[in-house]
């Protein structure tokens, strides 16, 4: 199967990609000539790499019958010195809120979505070392 | 330097992402679960990678004092067969429309983004094979 979007450029340094329909822009920042119309092209893998095995979790959640009442993944990626400057190495913080969460469980549906499940995971884990941590609030 | 992106569960199968302030939903479609409110997480990662060399063309080529009146970047992603499912060849396609442009420095200005600058090509050519072809239209 193949996933295709189409990036336009829009002048100056802005694209519109079109993403399953969606509309989403990029631009750089001021400083660099940009006008910031958009995030930024490169922390979009950070956020592809968030949603997907956000997804996962939350799916893999609901059939062990826990639904926490608040989940975010915060994706922080360190950059090379060096040019090109990619992310070398990526963290991962899942944070949930809810009452009585199993923290064992809340760890096996991270690792079956990282070992099995989330693309993203799988195709960035080849280039950049990613780690993770779970917080869990009252 | 460091890039972060936070990823907050909106219930059901969407996460709304925070890049750089700006808001982008994702969302599965409705046949897996979701309810469609935004792109697949997956198909991300190709507009990071088309965003990312697109900016460095458009620049680059700037500098040589080339302007096309057009220019597009469509990012195909095929997906391994097998879980996790991943993009494991990647073909972009730069389409520019405009007059007298010299194939020679576009594709100069490509391979400058490809081995030199574009930090989201550096990370997934680690793990997917990503091709390129040129068309330039009148």
């Amino acid at each position: 199967m193949n996933n295709k979007v189409d990036c336009t450029w829009k002048g100056n340094m802005s694209f519109e990609a079109e993403i399953n329909d969606f509309k989403i822009m990029m631009d750089a920042h001021e400083e660099v000539g940009g006008e910031n119309k958009g995030p930024r092209p490169k922390p979009l893998t950070l956020a592809s790499l968030g949603g997907c095995t956000g997804m996962d979790v939350v799916s893999i959640l609901k059939k062990m019958r826990i639904e926490p009442s608040y989940f975010n993944i915060s994706v922080d990626g360190e950059l090379t010195d060096e040019h090109p400057k990619y992310y070398k190495n990526i963290h991962v913080v899942y944070t949930f809120k809810g009452e009585d969460l199993p923290m064992e469980k809340l760890k096996k549906a991270i690792e079956l979505s990282r070992d099995r499940y989330c693309g993203v995971y799988e195709l960035l884990k080849k280039g950049a070392e990613i780690t993770y941590d779970i917080e869990v609030m009252d």
